[in-house]
């Protein structure tokens, strides 16, 4: 709240370095930064500092080293899981990249856009598209979102399916070390045998090697054609021998490829007055299919009519509707997207952002919510979610009519049962979400022994003084 | 050459633990473990040791690390840069994983397959492929090259531009680390953010932070057709505008795009009986694109004569030749393939797999062309390779009728000039090979400053004896 605990000679320090609008101390200046915006976390801090530049990012951060400154990165500030959110000691400073906004070139040859942290994921989308490319990567917060915490969390979203999760878009980094060195690793190459992988490290660490600055993103051509389908289904074993479908004819076609359980659409039919279901009648579960192709001609409508078609006669899918307009298109994503707010309409939700290898999806789900049934009886298993890589949003909604703390007072039971689950189909507790404080107390079950300890060891070579975020990831003991 | 610098304890222990078949100390029997395959590098060691299991590798690596003995991992020993190969004190002992070859599964709902270490690449391939599935890595010591050396390696191939380096193939992954604990990352989760990037930093890092022991390498649908042409071309500039052509229309669809500069492809055809040229008349360079897709379709073959066509018409391409059958396809991809051999029989030469960014490459060629024929008149400057990933293999070729010795006194000075233009185009000097202890001199001056400073505190951090493979990719100073 305010910058008492600073040294004197560092505050001073610090305003120099950076002025006024990059030094933040004002408790109503600094109070926004110290709140997660799913509200789970009230920090305080010590001083909000937004550098302009790397080079000054890279001075602040050495003058905070210098005075053992705990210092909290943070980007757009959409954590989910409190990764970007300072502890109640008001003892660290945040440094904040929402001044680091230049996108510093968009290269043809190379398929690449060079951007600073503070960047927008929605507007170096807007770039590239703005210069005939795509920015493969979408997710619901791109609108705040910075690519620096993309990176620090390493983003996944609905074209993971076709391009991967944030770290496989990303070709170059540069980033601030715990100690104020820069890494500059801002390289454009596709090969390049020299040494470790530091850049496949620093994405996903969130913030806790480093604060990124900027990054060479790996671009895509634009679509020309897409196509884009909602289908109802038996299960999701169904959706996936549908999916399996398309990626046996054309894997690289396939843009998403989104599951949605009868439950969770039914909430969104009833609950969102500009989502009705586009099809005749509900059906146990759905998957939205969408196709891309750079290539103006109709191969893509021929390849979705001819899968859907043999589908359909095959009984695996029963009913379908194809986007006949770029409006219906909006409309069937709309959909899709609704799932989160419909659920939070239906009263209060326990959310497990998890994955599992694609094969043990319809096992996982089956499983799961018969054991979330009968822990709390009247209970609406609601999944969704990126089905294609095998990531669920098994998401619980209290019962109809429930009182809503009664149900949440069993959420760690319901969220046990769903893990337990997860972890014998060899899954992931945090998918695309990542470990923030939220879920540090699950690494030691979940990741311990060598991999855990390798982690450390890591981090302790990097930030022998635990300044870089502090209280992510690792559990304290 | 013999086990006399192991202490007997430790001797005792291994053959107890390995059996004979997996403890080789006989001269005779370790020779061929302590040379490199271009006989760069003459080694000694103490004791082969050969184990069958994870269990009984990290039982003898924990051994080893308790006597302190070093360890230098080795897979199908076909390294380029001497990275498998044990130094000349005859203290370390090799870890080879030649018996570790069990092909554990194939997913064909996760389109994954966990191989052991010691698995060939081509078994691999192999195996794949007879499930109708296709493992997308491809290099010309696929033969006797292993996954465990291709991972520790990242190696990248012909099909780089498609599917990525060998790290982007890996899923999942098993390590025994310095002090003979399992680093068991062996998931297929397309999402799993749970802390650091173990699995990309073990890839790549050349066996000098662990043993690669087993992996879960990602597969696609086996390709239905394909079609390949060879193009000539005016100059790589024209190479890379088709490149960028055939991207434009459907990047997925390229499953290699190489270059030939003309100088190259004259030896071959002058000097490989079995490679005439199939161009009516030479060009001053080529292109190979081979096109891909799991369909069975004619869209491919349309794609390709759509581009091509277009490109003939703007002169972009001045001939071109379509494979008309499997037959005709080898046929070109000989041609390509021979390029190393025909330059062998031209005499000595020096060779540098270097990379830059893709719109440097014209600029590149021209500039390192000049620099080395200004250096040896009558060098022939013979240029080729993965065009489409910014890779090119910068080959020199002794002058006619020079003497040898006297054009291979002057290879440093070459690589040197070559070098300063590759780093001025931002490039790496080792693109798909790696640093063994070959390149690690040139690490301070490429990759100096906090980037080698920061994999000396992990490596230092993960393997503080510095027992596993010593002397690669850090110079000793």
């Amino acid at each position: 709240m305010s910058d008492a605990s600073l040294p004197p000679a560092l505050h001073d320090a610090l305003l120099t370095l950076l002025g006024p609008a990059g030094f933040l101390t004002d408790a109503t200046d600094t109070a926004s930064f110290c709140t997660d915006w799913r509200l789970l976390y009230h920090g305080r801090c010590a001083a909000v500092l937004r550098p302009a530049t790397t080079e000054d990012c890279a001075k602040a951060v050495a003058l905070c080293a210098q005075y053992d400154v705990p210092m909290v990165p943070q980007g757009g500030n959409t954590s989910m899981v409190g990764g970007a959110t300072p502890d109640e000691s008001g003892k660290a400073v945040v440094i904040s990249t929402t001044r680091m906004t230049r996108i510093l070139s968009i290269d043809h040859a190379d398929l690449t856009m060079t951007v600073e942290a503070g960047v927008t994921l929605k507007a170096a989308q807007d770039a590239a598209w703005a210069e005939d490319l795509m920015l493969p990567l979408s997710i619901s917060s791109e609108g705040s979102a910075d690519i620096g915490g993309i990176l620090a969390t390493n983003a996944g979203g609905n074209n993971t399916v076709r391009y991967g999760n944030a770290r496989e878009l990303a070709l170059g980094l540069e980033a601030v070390l715990p100690d104020g060195s820069v890494l500059n690793l801002l390289r454009k190459l596709r090969k390049d045998n020299t040494g470790y992988a530091l850049r496949q490290l620093l994405v996903g660490s969130e913030g806790t090697l480093g604060l990124i600055t900027t990054a060479v993103l790996q671009l895509q051509p634009r679509p020309r054609s897409r196509e884009t389908a909602l289908c109802a289904v038996a299960d999701a074993k169904s959706a996936l021998a549908l999916f399996a479908a398309f990626r046996k004819q054309d894997p690289a076609a396939i843009q998403a490829f989104e599951y949605m359980s009868g439950t969770s659409m039914a909430l969104v039919n009833t609950l969102i007055e500009s989502c009705p279901l586009p099809l005749s009648e509900p059906a146990p579960a759905y998957a939205l299919v969408e196709l891309g192709s750079p290539r103006e001609d109709e191969s893509l409508r021929t390849l979705m009519e001819d899968v859907l078609g043999q589908a359909l006669e095959e009984g695996l899918v029963t009913d379908a509707v194809l986007a006949e307009s770029e409006t219906q298109r909006q409309n069937i994503w709309m959909i899709r997207e609704e799932h989160a707010e419909a659920q939070k309409r239906a009263g209060a939700s326990v959310k497990n952002d998890v994955s599992v290898p694609l094969a043990a999806i319809p096992d996982f789900i089956e499983e799961a919510t018969k054991a979330c049934e009968s822990l709390v009886p009247g209970i609406r298993v609601a999944p969704f979610g990126h089905i294609g890589d095998g990531n669920i949003h098994f998401n619980l909604v209290q019962p109809e009519g429930a009182d809503p703390a009664a149900f949440l007072a069993q959420d760690h039971a319901l969220m046990d049962a769903v893990a337990e689950i997860v972890r014998k189909f060899g899954g992931s507790f945090s998918a695309e979400h990542g470990v923030g404080q939220l879920k540090t107390y699950m690494m030691p079950s979940w990741r311990g022994g060598a991999e855990l300890e390798t982690m450390r060891k890591i981090k302790n070579a990097l930030d022998p003084k635990n300044l870089m975020n502090p209280g992510k990831i690792f559990p304290s003991h």
